[in-house]
């Protein structure tokens, strides 16, 4: 099994799997800060950074856009003042796809010099 | 009783009052794609605005940042793919000020160029 960080996210097509338990097992650990949490019965990736203004989280909610639109896979950003809460999941599979843990790594990877 | 274009969103001070039911029956009419929901048992000002991919339902979440920036009053702002959902409410008096209706009415006015 290939490590997270060496994956990289591609287009996921109607037929494409749900993770395994093994993966989920195998890949929780590089996501520390990130719950599965089940909304109307799909599973999310979901995250909440913390900022010192509204600004800072408009700004990375901004960012995480960004990287959104670079991989064509989009998450929900719930930007509120001092915080940001990202969502990643797989619509077309109505789940958690591979490409949605490596999204959620890339998020993190996107906090260089953005987190207070 | 003003019309609520006539009005000037205020900084909110926590000994301000909720709005009256009068005010909301007032402002209503002008606001006819906002709904009043209960979250957590505080009532919210919500309207969900749609567009033809993410990167305009960010490009809005930019604009209605900037406008809450502005006035120092803050929403919740979800974007996911084609849409945008705006909440408007006042922490401070834990429900809705009249400052939370100017605004969803200076939201929408960011429409103008924004909507497909």
């Amino acid at each position: 099994m290939e490590n997270l960080q060496d994956i990289k996210c591609a287009a996921c097509q109607g037929g494409a799997s749900l993770v395994t338990q093994e993966e989920i097992t195998q890949f929780m650990p590089n996501l520390a800060e990130w719950n599965i949490k089940q909304v109307f019965e799909i599973n999310r990736l979901e995250r909440t950074y913390y900022f010192k203004d509204f600004k800072e989280a408009l700004a990375f909610t901004q960012r995480v856009g960004d990287l959104a639109e670079q991989a064509n896979h989009h998450p929900a950003i719930l930007t509120e003042w001092g915080r940001v809460t990202v969502s990643w999941w797989t619509h077309k599979i109505k789940g958690l796809h591979i490409n949605d843990f490596v999204m959620a790594l890339q998020t993190d990877n996107l906090l260089q010099g953005a987190l207070q």
